[in-house]
């Protein structure tokens, strides 16, 4: 059963050459029909997260990025500094997908009762390649939304799963609270309103007072600007008070991510009793799980012995937690994606708008507020 | 049952003053009586540790250190630095005896039978406070040492449980073989022992060809020297070789322990068939358990997000391991003193000696084969 009649469509591909150039551009793909257990996603909006930008730019330096009139659209191509070729090895003259989720309606479904179901339906996808006309994916990784659009369910996995992840991983290593930095993302925002929700304390560190305006407006009850002279009293000020012994940073490089761990320390030493040459014995914990800035971490080691830092990533976290709680996180976000898992878009534009200049440059900024969600079936 | 005439004798101790001075001086302190289950020691030999160290200075800058004549020996004054005494809050005006270990005759003991099974009998001692003539501790701190002099088993504890504990971690944390910096001190070159006769591969880095070569005499299998141009290349080549997935860094500061995450990555990927964006799925530990080098942790971040780095310190892993194992390792450390847990010490020094400016510098170096032992019994 379809409802296709094209037998080709668009999609995005990224392309790192052993030449040492980036090249992002459409292609032409056969529309694949679904085996019985699959199902054909018309896919209508597909957010482009920063976890997408890494692999849609890889090393490139987009500053140097020219588009040119390729035939089926636009032609990005940029240098790759010769430094970052050596990350690239495993991916050299091999053209890829881009998109780790999206959202659209199933136009085309296997003879599977449980796809079946789905025809005709809006759903969340994950899994790849959705930066793209077409997707057909096992009906496994669809997520049916009830009464919301594409574009509302676009965002439904990455960072709905990821901030419900953040707040599991806290309650089972024994944290009472926890820490975000980057804190106004769309994420954050998220978090924000499920830490309001569950009632677990959370400390937001953001760059602006524009940032900590709307998460204050948005309930936040702790909000740190690290743009504040007196920002590691602050810091910890908030630390003291919450009980916050982990954080999950997006930034990455800097000092922020061992500043953190500094104020934690001072934060326990407050209540302190007796002199320990090796710092307090409260455990420290600091994931770091984007890179938002690019420069190498720099740890001050001023927060005693009884620390970790560490990268945090939700598809790992995923496979190690038990299928029913997976289920009931993704449950949480079909039911809440209007209110708790809503997602803002500075821009929606189509594939080959995705690959002009003033799109490129304004999301490969990864700023907070330049969020782009494509619409693959925008002319 | 006692065999001491004198009342009181000498101990060594450490004061930071609320004024921003570091003082260290001789007391006269009493000969306290042994409880019935405490033995009076007549300490002999005790090590100064790196740990030692850090109690014994705290945040001073001892380039400014001046010696004069005190009641009972030298008194050495250093200033300081400002940014250093919010480190010395929880110690500041209270005079701290120094010594985390060593070992001496039993010269009194207590009424039960356990205490007076010693009497007479040469221990080592775990407890604090060992830079003195005398100290009194609980019979459960003291390792009988069988045909082992003083000098012999000074350091039973620190060091030789340190080492002992690192391979456990590791093999309790499911890796297989380790790194380990600052390879050739005394700590490493027990470490080295072990590993060869429990036949766990070790990659050694050290810093020089002296070091490098101590270790190969010593039946190293694989020694990289950090100071070689092809440094992050042969220490790669040892983890492929070795599959160690775990090191224990005693420097901290600067890139050392950064470089090992990027070359265990490295590693992992030789074998990688496909393209990962977020790196290897090869989980990475660094333990950081000293801070030779006190300048920050500078990570640069290419080892992708399976990874973490945090403290490691012997109290704590005694006391999360159940005590059955840890009296084991104990029972082995007695048993191999004079073979895997030989100490070798630089010099000899009195109380008085330990606070002269030569020693003071030599020591205060904390470089590999500057290691010094206190006897409290020389004049």
């Amino acid at each position: 059963m379809t409802q296709v009649t094209e037998t080709s469509a668009l999609q995005l591909r990224s392309l790192v050459k052993k030449t040492g150039e980036l090249e992002l551009s459409l292609v032409s793909v056969d529309i694949p029909a679904p085996a019985d257990n699959e199902v054909l996603v018309r896919i209508e909006a597909s957010p482009i997260n920063p976890s997408d930008i890494g692999l849609l730019f890889g090393a490139a330096d987009m500053s140097t990025a020219t588009v040119t009139q390729g035939e089926h659209g636009p032609v990005v191509t940029a240098r790759i500094p010769e430094k970052g070729m050596k990350a690239m090895a495993a991916r050299l003259d091999m053209s890829m997908p881009v998109g780790n989720e999206g959202a659209g309606v199933v136009v085309a479904a296997g003879a599977s009762e449980a796809a079946q179901k789905l025809m005709g339906k809006t759903v969340a996808v994950l899994g790849g390649a959705m930066y793209a006309q077409y997707r057909c994916v096992p009906v496994e990784q669809c997520l049916p939304l009830q009464g919301a659009t594409p574009a509302e369910g676009a965002s439904s996995f990455v960072n709905p799963l990821t901030a419900l992840g953040m707040v599991e991983t806290m309650r089972r290593e024994g944290h009472k609270a926890l820490v975000h930095t980057a804190a106004a993302s769309n994420l954050g925002q998220m978090l924000n309103r499920i830490c309001q929700k569950d009632q677990v304390s959370l400390v937001n560190i953001v760059r602006s007072k524009e940032q900590a305006d709307l998460l204050k407006k948005d309930g936040a009850k702790y909000v740190v600007d690290s743009t504040s002279d007196n920002f590691m009293q602050e810091l910890t000020d908030a630390l003291v008070e919450t009980g916050a012994t982990i954080a999950f940073d997006a930034i990455g490089g800097g000092k922020l991510a061992g500043q953190i761990l500094s104020c934690m320390e001072a934060a326990a030493n407050r209540s302190a009793k007796e002199y320990s040459r090796y710092g307090s014995t409260t455990f420290k914990q600091v994931y770091i799980y984007g890179g938002l800035d690019m420069r190498p971490t720099e740890l001050v080691r001023d927060f005693g012995m009884t620390w970790s830092m560490g990268g945090w990533l939700l598809f790992p976290f995923l496979q190690k937690t038990d299928p029913a709680t997976v289920q009931k996180l993704k449950q949480r976000v079909a039911d809440e994606i209007k209110t708790t898992f809503a997602s803002h878009y500075t821009r929606e534009v189509s594939l080959a708008e995705a690959l002009q200049p003033d799109a490129l440059a304004a999301y490969g900024k990864r700023a907070t507020g330049t969020k782009y969600l494509i619409n693959p079936a925008k002319a």
